[in-house]
This record gives C-alpha cells, structure tokens and sequence, in this order.
C-alpha cells in the first residue's frame, strides 16, 4: 500500500491524468476464473459519469474502459488485468489561465512544492477523474466477490448535503437509486435539490456525508494490527479525492458514548449462530469482521473549485483573486457514492484473499 | 503496510501479547548516526504507562524499554532496532474466567471466529498494551525528527471526554501536561476529573477524542494517490485500539461547509512564504503538506471491559452475564495521547524519508 | 516486490499477454523533472525488438511504446508513468493446435495446474513478450539515472551462447553494438552466426549467458539484508524468462577459490578514494556498492517452443507429440541483453531512491 | 521484501548484530493452531550452531532460541511470532583492533562509506551470526509446512568444497547426515575433511557449493512475474551472507544445452499425475512448481576473515596489513547447508500462503 498503489493481495495501481490522453487502473492479484467483461465494469462507471444531470458537472466523459489484458475467454486468467478510460472532453484551454496561479484549497500549490512542477490540466493527477479508475477496479473487486460469496451485498449512499441530513427513520433502501443523490430519504431529496441549485447559482459548492454497507461479510475477515479491516477502510477512504474525514459504526459519536451503551450484546440466533443487540460497532471488533453490517462514513469537503473569487497568489509570489472557471460539481460527494463503494469492495476483497491465505478461511466453531 | 507492519520506509512491527514474557517493536529503516539511547525511549513509555493516577488502570507495569539492536556507541546505524518491554505484573488468574467467553465490544468473539483459538490472557494480542510497542517506535522517530527536522513539534491532547469538550476559547498549549488528562483547558480539567470519578464508582466506562497536532513540518511531504499524508495518518489513528473515527482538518464537520467557507485563502507572507488565512484543511493539500499545522482528530470509544453486567455467550453457545474484573482504564482515551503522538511522528518521518527518497527533498520555488 | 511489481521506491508493474490487445507497465515513483519522451523509449526497445535479422523470430513488432501519464511539457511529474505498446502481429492462428496441449519445458500445465485455465494464445502473460514492458521501465530507469548520476554506464553483452564462449582476452567495448550477438569479441561473432543457423537448421535452440555491467555507480548503494543489492540484482535476472542462473563477481567459481585469492585487496588511489586490486566481489560487498563495476551474470535456457518433436501430454492427460510451429528464436538469449539491461537501471535507480530516502545521500568520510 | 524483511504472506524481519545483547527474528503470518515450541526450533538452530567440530570457528554459542510472543498453549495463535536468540560468546576485545581498518573482502567499508559509522564488533549486522535468525524463522515455516502439507521434505547438503566436487553416482540421502559436511558421497567426506584441515593450517579459507531440494511441493505455487518461485529463491539465497551465484535446476549449465536436450518430457504416470522423463527445470516452470523436486545451489564465497595478510587501508586512508584474527570458519559454507533449508522453507511456505489466498488452491484438472 504505497504511493500510487492499495491493496495487500488484491492490488490495483491507478494511473492517468484529468487531461492526458487516458486514465486507468492496474489490477494484480484478482482469482482466476470469474467472469469479467467491460460492460460488467460500465455498469459501476457510468453511476460515477459526469454531465448525467443538473447537479454533477456538465463535463461529458463517456468513460468507456477497455479491458486490456487479464481476461481471457470471458473470465479472469488470474494475472494483472489493465483497464484504460480515454479522456474525450479534454477542454485544457478552460484551464491555460490557472497554470501560473494556485486555486485556494486545490492540491495545486502543494503539487508545485513538492515536484517543482505540475500538470495544472484540469489539476492533472489531483484530478476527481482518477476516481473513474478506482470505480473500474471495484468492478473487478465487485465481480470476484459475487463468484466467491454472492450473499454480500455493497450498496453507498448519501445521507447529508451540507446543512441537509436525512431522517433515519425514513431510511429506505429502495429509494436509493431513484434519485440523483443516492439518498436513503425519498422524502427529503427534492429539498435537496432545491438547496443544491441554490448554491450553485451562488457560485459555490458543498460538502457531504456518505455511509458505505457492506451486508453478509463472514465473520473473521480482517487481522490485527496494521491491517485490521478498519484500518484498511480508513485508508480506503480517506485516499479519496476531498475526503476529510471516516468513520466506522458510531464513528466520532463514540466519544460520546459510555461502555455500557456502547456495548452490542451477543445473543445466539435460532440458527446457531452469533447475533448482537447492536452494532455500534459498525461490523468489526479488533480489526475483524464479527458478520454484522460493516458500515462505514466519510465525508467530503466540498468542491474548492467554485466561480465565487478567493484571495491567492501566483507562482511568482504575487497576489491575485481566483475564479476557478470550467465545469466543476455544486457536490462532488454526489459521485463520490460509487467511488465509496468501489474502495470497499476492493477492502473487503482483499482481506478475503488474505484470510483465506493465511487460515485456509477455516473458521473457530461457537455452540 | 501489512499485518503487524506499519509504515513505508520507516517502518515498524510491534510484536507481544498482554500477558506473554514480553512485547516490543522492531523498528527499520531508520536514518544512521540518530542519537538514541533507552532513556529518550523511556520518558515517552512513561506518558502511555499505567497506574499513575486513579484515572487509570491500576495495573503496575514498569514498561522499562532496553534497545537489543541498531543503537552502537548512542547512534543508530542505519540497521533494525529492536525494542523490548518485558512484562512484569502479568495476574493472569484474572482472566481465567473469561477464557471460554466473549466480552461484548471486545475482540474475543472474532479472534476466536478468525483463528479458532485465542491468547485470552488478558486479551492477548488484542490488549491495550501492544500500543506500549507503538510509542517505543514513535520515540524513535522522534529521535529522527529531531535530527532531521528539529524545528518540527508535535503534541496530543483530549478535546473531549465523553459528554464533556474543552471550550476552544481556553486552549492553552502550557496547560496540556499539567493535568491527569492532557487537557489544554485548564479550567474544564477538574471538572473532567469528577465526571471520570463518578463514571468508574458506576461501573462505566466513556469515550474520548484526542487532537494531534504537527507544527514546522516543511511544504510538499506526502505523496499522491494511496499513500498521501492524510491516507496515512487515517491508517494510523485507525489502527490503535478502539479507535472509531479519524478526521483531517475539518474532519466530518467539512461536510456542512460551503466552498467558499472552506477555502484556505492564500498569501505571501513578509518573510517570502505563502500563509494561509485559516487550516480548513488541517494542513494537508493533495495529500501533501501545505507547511501549516498538521491537524488530526480519533474518536476512542469506551473501554469495552466493564464491572457492570452484560449479556453474551460462551464458545458452546450458551448465554452468559459477562462482568469483566481485572483493572481496567475508565476512559482509554486518556492513555491514548501519546500513542496517537507516536502514530503521527511515525508517519511524519516516514513521509519525510519517502519525498527525499524520490525527490532529493527538493522544494518547488514560489516568489 | 509482489506479484507482477517488481522494486521498491521505484516500482513498476507489468500487464498484458502475447496476443492480447497491448501490454505495457505502470511505472510508479520516478523522481520528478526528468526529461522524457516516448522516442528515448524506443531507443531501448528496438533493440529488443523481434524481427530484425535472421538469427532472431520473424515476429514483426513494431513495439512502438506510448506514454499514457506521468510526463507533462517532456519531463516526469513524480506521478504513475504508464507506457502502453500495442500488440500488432498476432497470428493466434498458429497457435490454435497447442490449446489442449502443454509444450515440455513451457509454462503451459503450471499456469494450468495453477489457475485451471489459461490464454494459450503465444504463451500468454508467460510469452517472452513481457520482457518488453521491462524493457521500457527500464527506458524511464535510465533516464532518471541519467538525470541523477550522469556519469553512470549500464552495458549488457552475451559471453556464451550455447557452447560457444567469447574469449576474454579479446574483450572489446566498441564490438558489442557491432554484430548481431551483442558479443564483445569481434572475431568470434562470424563463428556463432554460422553456429546459430545450424541449430535453427536442426530444427533446435540454444541457451546463453549474458552479462551486465553498471559502470560509475557511487559507493554506498544498497541495504543489508534482505533488500541488498545483489539481492535485489538476483531476483531481477531471475525473473526474466526462461533464467536458471545468476552470478555476482566470481559467482558459482567462487566456490572453488580461496580466501586469499578471493580478497580484493584495497589501497587508497592518487585521486583519494579506495580502489582495489581486483573485483572478484562484483562490486558488491555486504549488499552494498564498493564503487567497483557492478557485475551480473545470467544464463538463459534455451527456447522450449521447438520444431522438433517431443513427447508430452493433452489436458485430458492423453499422450502427443508436441511440434512447436510460430515463430521463434532459436537463441532467445540474443534479445535478453536488453532485458538484463534494463533490469540492471531499474534496480540501481530504486537502490539509489532508496539510500537517499534513509541517509539522505551522505557518505562516510575516508582518508 | 524491503530492507530487514523477507516475504509476502508468511514474512519475517531479522535484527541484530553479532556482538549485541540478543538477535532474533520477528515472523508474521503464520497460520495459526500450528504445534511448535522452541525445542522444535533449537533442533534446526544447533544444526548451524558454531563450535561443534574442528571444521567450524571455536566461537561457543548456544544459540538458545526464546519464543516471546505468539503462541498459545503449545500452538501459534496468527500473531507475530518473537523468536529472540541472545549472545554470550562475546569476545570484543578480538576486534578492537579492526574498528579503524577495513578487511578486505568484507563488508566493513561499505557499511562506514553508506552508514558514515558501524558497529565493528564481530562485524556487527553483517556478521554470519544473522543467519542463525534465519534458521530460527525457517523452523517456524516447516512446523507450518508440517501442519498444512506433510509430505512434504527439504533438505540440503554440500556439493562441493573448495576444488573438491562430490561423485553425483554416489549420491546417499542418508550419508547427509553422518558427516560434519552434510556431504551426500559418503565415500569423499574423508578426503574432504583432510583438504580443510590443509587449509585451515595454511591460515586460509574455502568457498563452497550447496543445494537444496524440496521434495513433496504440489504443482501449481508459485506466481508470475515478479514473485515467481524461482525468483524468490534466487532472493532468498543470494540474501545469505558470502552467495555469489543461484542456480535452478541446470542454472549456468542450461546455456550450453540444445532446447531438445533441455525439455522435460511429460507423460501420465500410472497414478494419473503428470510426470517428467527428467528434471533439467529444478520443478519449476515459469515460475510456478511443476509437483518434481525443486533444485536450488547456490555459491558461497571463501571467509574473507583469514589469518593470512592482506594489503588494505585503514578510515583515515592510510595502508595497512590486515590479519583477521579471531575464531573462523575456513569453510563458511558447512554453516549455510541449515541457512539455505531454512530460507527454502520460508519461500515455499509463503507461496503456499500466497496460493491458496489467489486460487483457494484449487488445481486445474489434468487427464
């Protein structure tokens, strides 16, 4: 897990720049023998597209990505698979006046201290785009774990745009994918989508809250102490572009809590096997899964690429005000849903082969 | 970064269990010629160490720390360094009891579902007490830091202890190691200590969020996808026990922001340096250092071990009250400070290695 | 060093099959500003390429190498370099009759018995093509050690070719880009290139040793114990295809010398660093560069795909007789210079990234 | 596999230097529930132990093997595994006069021109003494290797001593043992113990040849490309103080035979597996086992620490003559015979590891 690289024995590296010719994604160590083509992988990509509605940036990327190698009479021959993503809608004149200037809260002037240089298109490697490249290779990890255990299920969604949250009670899996912001609360979306425009004619943009599930994860996935599951999943997410900040079960509202309220009794279920009261414990204990919801929050900043000017400076040290132009998202949390999902299953993937690696996926009896 | 392993090029491996002969770490890669003796080691162990005060476990452990290896005539040699904690106060009958239960909200259940046994041993390799290692290998890095980057601070301290935060308004730096708690407002501190009290008299147990701070750490280290500065101090924090949620910056409250808000303005300062006019960011663009404060924030939950009864099963199955004796802390969170140190001057120089390994430490020019 | 990734701070993965769409690697952490275009690339690989001259197949690729990422207005960014070549000759027709058979001496029944399938077509992912994606990496590899450590020299050259040897009186720089054989001694090319047409005659092939020699590279480079440069050096060649052997300094010889005849002796020169009386080591002392020539030696088997008959068996574990029609080189050794080379490059600049990263550079001072 | 640590899934870090307190070796990823205790391991470690014989340097050490973490009433639990080996045998005072001068062929002056300082007791962490660490973890890898595949056998012994080979007709697995050279020709292990004792007297030393076969390894380890079975072993041997040339199967030799001379026939044995009319490719073909014996040699350099005199310099640049005193081994190689079963063991082990995690070892069906 190092530099351009995640994963311990599912890897992927991703490559590629917002404005270069192709973006993509380097997976290593996937099993033989699942099914795997590009239309599998579109599927997951085109939940991540921009330009689908009025609330993602209007930027039209088709986003096609072709399997390059790897794959071999319709399923994975267990050597690395190359997905590439070509960029079309390359507008690089949109950004000819930033090259010079650093865009506030943009990874622009840390970029130029670091390398001494950048690829200022479209912020080349700092780019959302790359994200495209993770959701190809959590197509892989999405279609290795359907062949391996079809019961678990992944499903991301948002459950706050800026100020706005949604009403648990109102949680409905169902609603998720029939609006344009994958919110659980079918009630409070068309408020969302009020405030969402309203902040974009106000030339700014806003950040989210985005809860990943996974559902059916065997118990015992995951290993102490640096690569516990948790670990691992903070990593994941907080990899992502304008991530600040994960959280696993209660998260921060743990603090809160005390030992006895927080503690998810264990019961045995009619079918012999543990079941708890609760899970504030969001699926894991000791960096292992315990066969619970794995759930886990992250949220996203919002977009520092807004028209709205902001005091900065130039490369040559002298003062300016930025309007960051182009086409950028009110929310980019809204795409970051499928970019959630990918890094999870790509997490829960590996800590599958890894278990397996080491125990055989043997698993200590209870009752 | 993988298993027991943490870190890129400075890395560790802690090793041990609560109630073996012995834990420690060892430690790799670490500059030659770092002025090192166990002493430096020690005056940090003595932070984490416990039965200091009646806010802590009452468990009397030494953690005296001797150097095997990598240390020749008080410098380092650029070879491993192995660091050992022998332990002394090991009342293993205390946990006998629990050798055929599982502790709710503790890691029993999934490392007996993992491996199909378990050092049950006063948690075995689960303990609170391997993060000892931690902060043996921390005062390393420190001892590095300081070497390489001796302007460069870095120091925890509790925000918040359960139901109670600080009042930012108070913050006080000098107040911080003046107080049971590593509290930085020195008038909320007394006040903590009765709400502690009252929680242990009531069998309980509270939550906690620590605060690490990185000041003077030079522009441009980090790196750019899957080991950025923040991915990597996610994984940190994630990784110490009981740890719920990691924030950078804003952390999870970045979601409500507005761009606008969010946005660290940009500017020349007097001395030729580019200032910001706020650290939304937490000192971290990109992945990489901006030069500002390093800010990290971890939500610890409340000690799972617990006098007060609760529900739970045995191996064979059958349902049990579990009332976990031994001596345990009332609120972690506390004894987490200067692991959370250790985690994050670990990272720091390990970040610091990294960028002058691939760029020589050169600096992109402003101004 | 995992799977299909070979280095550590400068890293590359390689992807693709013989016959597929395109191959290519993903080169990560190569420092940033080095000057690069996809020409000086394929400087290196039209030296590898097949094609060119009767003693090699008459596959004709042009192996033209696309830069997809990582270099922005001709210099390196510091971010993933992905170079693509796409594959253009690919007769799969001519490998149609081996899908239900394994050619004796070939990867067929591992990748079979290993992963219940494979892409037969040309050997898939275990063809010699692979070796051009090394080739490539190692392009990037020596324009970063250009940019570093001008001085430094990496020339390969085969030594024997089946039982033919070069005499080393007779060694002569300037001869090896002059014949067909990259043989450093002149009068003996004319002999193998009648040696070589007789077995490709016979319907056979032949091995060779190649050696390669890294000229210039400072004292100091290298790491004990598991990530020595000879080690690492040692993996390298081992993993290029159809290597049985590799040898540093005196190698296998070593075995029947004596200590006194093995000690480079060391005197300080005119110039005022440490020379020595002889280079039996390689270079290499402790893991670690003396400032001597580096120098690697490797045989390669000869190729197994021949068009005499051989007895083997089908997947269904009937007998055959296996006649390996295509195109192929009877001295497959030819095109491993390159290869070697560019595995030389590849590990001395991750050796030279990773001793700046832990020592920043510096040296012990002598004399 | 960086710096100190060796291996993927089964890995291990050696630390320590000849004449500190204590070495030792830290093993994570063993399988849990595997038998072991440190009698198991002191049964391999007094194979390589010192002093046992005339043959061997006089240095007493018992190389008694702790075991400080990770196991659990007589088993491994999945956790790292502390092996802690301590040194009593101490003589600095042998060395005192080396710590100004380098001794040819040794790793003294690298060390001081990387590290700028070394710890010139007994040659620190490049004494020979770090192998006895390996020997430890390699213990570990069989009981595993025991647990998970019984049939499995590794052994090595001595090929050649010096100018002295062994009569491969001669060739008897139970003479290994009988003989203070782990020399399979009972009938030539007089003689040879006649050559060393010449040489000793001559107050010079000897290099030597080993091999290392693994009988018993199911077809199907192992990995394309870069973590290829050969690869690995060739890593894992070169890595061994002294080794200056692997070899697999025929290794230098494969460059002198005829692709018709070099294929290994496969036919159906009458169990319905496949087998070889011979074994030119040591059991490995692209990377992967073929289920025959694996073959591994590799050369050991004559001790460079002889009494002989030897022209060098000392730190300040100044020449000198240098005699090793202290107590040698005039055949280091006799030692490396347990060294390279050990790192056999831990190669095949992780390979396992790594198997069964991508595949879940499944086997594509052959007949």
């Amino acid at each position: 897990m190092s530099m351009n690289t995640f994963g311990h024995l599912f890897r992927f590296t991703t490559w590629g720049e917002s404005h270069g010719p192709a973006l993509g994604a380097t997976v290593d160590g996937c099993p033989p023998g699942v099914p795997l083509d590009a239309l599998m992988l579109q599927n997951w990509l085109d939940k991540r597209r921009p330009g689908q509605n009025k609330n993602m940036t209007q930027r039209q990327e088709p986003d096609a990505v072709r399997i390059l190698s790897g794959v071999f009479d319709g399923v994975t021959t267990g050597t690395p698979i190359q997905l590439m993503i070509e960029n079309t809608d390359q507008r690089s004149k949109d950004y000819g006046d930033i090259a010079q200037t650093f865009r506030p809260g943009h990874a622009d002037i840390t970029y130029h201290q670091k390398y001494g240089l950048r690829d200022y298109r479209g912020g080349g490697r700092s780019s959302a785009r790359e994200t495209a490249a993770r959701v190809a290779a959590g197509g892989v990890a999405r279609a290795a774990i359907h062949a391996l255990a079809p019961q678990m299920q992944i499903k991301g969604y948002m459950v706050q745009m800026g100020a706005k949250t949604i009403d648990r009670s109102r949680f409905d899996w169902d609603a998720i994918d029939q609006n344009d912001f994958w919110c659980p609360d079918a009630a409070v979306a068309p408020e969302w989508e009020d405030y969402l425009q309203a902040i974009r004619k106000d030339q700014n943009s806003v950040g989210a809250i985005i809860e990943v599930v996974a559902r059916g994860v065997p118990a015992g996935i995951g290993a102490p102490i640096y690569a516990k599951l948790d670990t691992d999943l903070a990593a994941a997410m907080m990899s992502i572009n304008a991530v600040k900040g994960v959280e696993i079960g209660e998260g921060m509202a743990a603090a809160a809590l005390t030992g006895r309220d927080n503690a998810d009794e264990i019961f045995m279920s009619n079918e012999g096997v543990p079941v708890y009261s609760s899970n504030h414990s969001g699926g894991i204990l000791g960096g292992i899964s315990t066969g619970q919801d794995i759930v886990v929050r992250f949220a996203v900043k919002p977009t520092s690429s807004i028209l709205s000017p902001r005091q900065s400076i130039r490369i040559d040290g002298t003062p300016t005000e930025v309007v960051t132009k182009g086409r950028h998202d009110p929310c980019v949390g809204i795409r970051a849903v499928p970019v959630g999902e990918a890094m999870m299953a790509c997490v829960i993937l590996d800590h599958i082969l890894l278990d397996r690696g080491q125990t055989g996926g043997a698993r200590g009896k209870i009752g």
